[in-house]
């Protein structure tokens, strides 16, 4: 079935090759189509383009199969081309013409904007659950080991005392950031495309603010022209926003595979998080710190995927657009694979407490000595080459007591205002509004 | 000179390749990192690591290089080794030993990360400034040529009715969207990493919320490890956001080349906006919108670039951040100039008006016979197929006159609602409390 | 079923995450794995670590179990953990522990770097003959056309006639450069890996030579650490030669959307192999070129997501490089069908034969009248400024006959030459050596 | 001084915008331009278009303005375009109208693509000839250092015992790969494209086989529109070869980086080529490796960026290929820069001679004590739990001698073997041809 059967037959190789993976993909997007129809057809009910007595009909339809697809019940048929047919096709077999109208006043083109953007946003407050899970397991671990010191390096080179506190909270912080330009992602994906049509509006006398209102969305994409031009643009700015959670999930995955080689042995997991090697007896592998990284890796060439395939392209839509749900829907459940996976496996990670008591960590304390001839009064250049000479005679000698006060430093981690940083952004999402009208929607 | 100079002559080889393009590309952060001295060596004096006396001394010296910055008069010189080296080398020289105590409680590496965020800061104001002139000439087009009809295509097929009205607003809304996702880069890059040493902290009892208030930082990077490892986050993550209103420019800049052609003929350009060939004597070309196409185009690849840099590194400092520095810094000026010469550009382009008198774009009102047919009640599959049926047989005959009243399509652009969006956004830059901060500095 | 099980049961959740799609992947690599095996038992024989009468009985195991690999009968099993140790489990159910010797003197790390080698060979030779097929169709059509002219452009202007058998004839040339390139990355895949177990070597008097005679292999990777630093290396260095062929394919489909759009009517496609539009009547859309250019340009982005997942890690395998099989092992399938499916639409691909008729292309021939000149004895300089003047002035008439000569201009299109250059090319792979070897192995 | 001038004045910042860095990029290509007019001009009076008497007067000419390129001494002028516009103009200085004629049968969209391709094959042999040395430098280092045992590691856990002659073989070994795929770039930038004119051929009588002779080039662009085409591919080609050879110098980097830190002590440098500290006075940063690192991964950014930039453009030249240089022509010299420093920092690098004496390590021999069993009769699985269970009650007992033998192993490196496929793959660019061409062209 084709919303644009004209009576000519396809050919068959064209139409498998032209319809690829869309009846797979467009799962992803049912229950979104389904709310976004109930939504339009509640506006068409407002202008005179559908009966009175029609919508509570069509709305009532419209729930039983948003029920289906939420319980994971809804399918693409074989002969069906993509998810906005198939529904109107139930509708029209259950309703009969009644269903058809639900297409008046738009297209495919902003059907699948719509559907989109629902489920970016939906997708969106997912990872941002589990991040924030993620961010409060490292900093209860960074409070939790906040007395451990461990070797700070730079260069890889044995440098300056750091903690495990310091360790834990970095990547806690480093999340924040990240949630913070998810929030810029999830905004410019937060606007209502529904009137666009085809990209140049309707001559239907639709009402977009109310389909703005009753999908809770924050903000409309005013003109027609540039709703449509959001399609991959969006894509992209969410995946890169992914993408840069997935860099530090990496970069954290990258230190605790090094920590625990035997050359660190900082940290090490229980045998049950580890596997094995078939032919070397004595293994136990940080596959799964590995595989996090090596996911999240694969994520961070996801924007650069999109670009190469909406760039360059004019303005108006282009078939090519499909290929981008390929590249961008499964990236959601990727990435929230390894938060959680990492999540439970940072819950399991055992720290080394004893660190330091290895002479190759001495030289860590040099800079602690300058500090000290500083403070008694002998210009820093000096102080360095003091501690200098004697570090090239052999004579240093630390002492391992570190106090450092300053915020953010070793003895002041400042957990709290991290935390309070974290909270501050994720409100700002105001998840609150999209639930509000899609709860009303389907009251 | 070296800072941290110990005796041992390095191979000038070595030197040279380490060195590379530091000296050159420090110029960019000079004004900057004398700025981060002076907020340094004021919150020094507060804790009592610098006499109460030596503090204007070294405020006035640090001024008069400030002064010089700015002027394009300061640089390093041949064996100087980067800014910090020099701007300690000139005060040491004029101050003598109080000149070092400037680098007391600090290192460079978060005296470049500081150099850096002022630098992006600053940057990032100037690119807000040009992206919103170039924003209101289009909508300022927009309104101009707000009646004339220009087709609208989906798969570069003629499709629908569209407008220049239309056309222009698209682009104004887009790069409000991009000013929004550049909003979040400016927050993350907007907190201040001074303090964090060499990303392990101090032993000093630094003041950090003091340097954060005199900086006029909208926060700080609490955890010390992490305001290191944000070193290369950052500047990826602003990259983005560039290449965000990169990818706007290419895409404006595509269309007009293409509606430019002769089989287009929709737009054109004076002559002394175009170039000529040097065998073809007919030739008018519209180079500068490939021009502002191609570099937005490279300008897109640096996220990636970046990405392939420090992706893979544990935490802590690496040298290999000194590369991205080059990949980095130039690309704001890249962008400023693609910016200012499309202003400049679209400025001139002239609109053909009767594009619709071609024959050939008749089709693109089959869509409002069809809705017609709708309105007068046949049902929408229905009238779909009576004008299809009309096509094909070539008795189709449109009625030119578009009527499309919702909000965004051709007759109600919403730039008003547009132009209120692009200020919204703006205003929540909040850049008056960065050079509120700046002014009292140099006060 | 793990190959090094120790009694430890491995968490379900990190099990599930660090299987991952390894069961359904590995299914590309069956066949490989088996003819492997076969060559390896064959050398195992041969250095006393198999008794003789032993090798019959493994060899016909394993030649039973290839047959129902290239049947596509054979599965990975819930709970075996990769191909590897699904077929290690099933020789040793049929043939107990003399199953089990398979292993000796390999590693699962040599085994699947052999698998992959043996798979992108014959995968290579797979495209290399769709490649070919879609070269000689374009030859054929450049034939076919060669004296239908068309506009040649730059920057999109009308520029100098050109014609159909050039257009053509540019892409076929186009993919025997492609298949050049193609021709290293086979030659660098083509080396023996086995024998490297997990990238140290072994102990056992492995005769690698013997492998790799019995494999058809071109050399071999000798340095075992070098084998194993291949992995990914080599995925990238092929995954790039086929985006280069996605490349020209993604640029002959752009050029195809743009010919048949009703501004430039060059070019047409029948019906059936065009989709509609669900609101608009008129549409025939070349949906079939859109989704190749997308499909190819998704293609073009993985050689930089396999050099994100493998840059910057050191020496030594890595888990990340089962993430690299999720993105490397479907690329072959999914350039195959772009290649079959433009080689189908282009063999329908009709031509308007009647392009210059329209006065919008005169000028196209300005150069021509410039050259007359020259030939008359005028200097080029002079000529242009005079044809120039005529243009401003509204006087050129141009004479549209095309006199070109040269090699490979429209009047010589070297047809002959761009076929013989692709012949050579493709014989230079040697196909038959790994061809024989295989046969042989199976004999 | 414009090739194209016709009475215009093209606005100011337009044409600064346009010019770009054309005239600073454009003095890589002089004696290249100056080649290709060589080569040309005997063409063209070869076919009557220049005079007998002509040409020696040219060649002379040129070949003086090819001397001052090959000095240094070539500059393009303020107002001066191009590099092409340059030439044209000095000799029309020195032999008025005679120097125009050099232009006769061609555009700058052929000669420009002429210059590159001259460019890069001589860039190319700069780039063998740096790699090739830094084959020798690591194979005699594996020479040198092949009896010194280090860990070999997989998932960066001490795994098998490997030598520092395997380790300094491997990458040799990768480097001879990276040269069969530069080979494979070289061949298809060797190809002629002049005659291609401005990407459809001239009407002139030209001979493009005697251009193809007198210059060497091992083949010909026949088709013209294909010869513009490869504008942009080639480049791409090539940077993507290059940065084949950047990966793995920037892996070898990556190991010297680790293997420095005082976590591993495998290898060391002088202190004259480490750095030091602002602020830590111990220490010895190796900043030349992680810049070669760093240096190298930006220089794998590039071919995604010629991608970004020249894909979904049609057919036919576009201005955006002048970014193109901008962002292709300083690649070679920077990866030069990396060989050469590479092969002067490897000579001095210290290895560690006694690494395995440290009780960390005695895991690696795991596997030789399970071979060993085997050797006994015990099958493999069966060793491998015996040995697992001695680990597990920690009564491991390692021999630590390894007596490995077959190609490519500890004992048996095979360091000729790989320098004859050095040897092999470098005949195979047949540099001689082309030298011998450009030698008699300017006999």
């Amino acid at each position: 079935m084709k919303l644009w059967e004209k009576g000519i037959t396809v050919d068959e190789a064209i139409e498998k090759f032209t319809v690829g993976k869309d009846r797979e993909l467009d799962v992803y997007l049912a229950p979104f189509d389904i709310l976004g129809s109930m939504a339009h057809v509640t506006m068409l009910e407002s202008v005179g383009l559908i009966e009175k007595a029609e919508l509570p009909v069509l709305l009532d339809a419209l729930k039983k199969l948003y029920k289906k697809a939420v319980d994971g019940e809804f399918k693409i048929e074989q002969d069906v081309e993509d998810v906005h047919s198939q529904v109107e096709f139930l509708l029209t077999r259950d309703l009969g013409d009644l269903g058809k109208k639900i297409h008046s006043g738009r297209s495919r083109n902003d059907q699948v904007l719509l559907d989109l953007k629902l489920f970016i946003r939906e997708s969106i407050r997912e990872v941002v659950a589990e991040t924030g899970q993620l961010i409060d397991t490292l900093l209860s671990k960074s409070e939790q080991h906040k007395d451990v010191l461990m070797p700070g390096y730079t260069h890889l080179q044995v440098a300056m005392p750091s903690s495990f506190g310091l360790w834990f909270g970095a990547y806690a912080e480093s999340l924040t950031d990240d949630l913070e330009l998810l929030s810029s992602a999830f905004k410019i994906a937060n606007q209502n495309p529904l009137g666009s049509a085809a990209g140049y509006g309707s001559s239907f006398p639709l009402n977009r603010q109310m389909t703005t209102d009753l999908l809770g969305f924050n903000n409309m994409n005013y003109n027609v022209v540039y709703a449509q031009m959001g399609r991959g643009k969006v894509e992209k700015i969410v995946s890169f926003a992914l993408a840069n959670i997935a860099a530090t999930l990496s970069k954290l995955a990258y230190d605790v595979c090094l920590f625990n080689s035997q050359n660190f042995s900082f940290v090490s997991l229980p045998p049950e998080f580890t596997t094995g090697s078939s032919i070397m007896p004595h293994k136990k592998n940080p596959d799964v710190f590995e595989l996090i990284r090596g996911k999240c890796n694969k994520i961070q060439g996801i924007p650069q995927q999109i670009a190469l395939t909406i760039n360059n392209l004019p303005s108006g839509y282009f078939r090519d657009l499909q290929v981008v749900k390929e590249i961008f829907l499964p990236m959601f459940g990727e990435l929230d694979d390894c938060l959680s996976i990492a999540n439970l496996a940072l819950g399991k990670l055992k720290v080394n407490e004893n660190i330091l008591d290895d002479a190759r960590y001495d030289y860590l304390f040099s800079v602690e000595e300058v500090n000290k001839l500083v403070l008694q009064g002998i210009p820093f250049r000096e102080a360095y080459k003091q501690v200098a000479a004697d570090i090239e005679a052999g004579s240093f000698r630390p002492d391992k007591s570190v106090n450092h006060t300053h915020e953010g430093s070793i003895g002041n981690l400042c957990i709290g205002k991290i935390a309070e940083k974290k909270e501050g952004i994720v409100r700002n999402y105001h998840f609150e509004k999209m639930d509000d009208a899609i709860r009303n929607l389907l009251a």
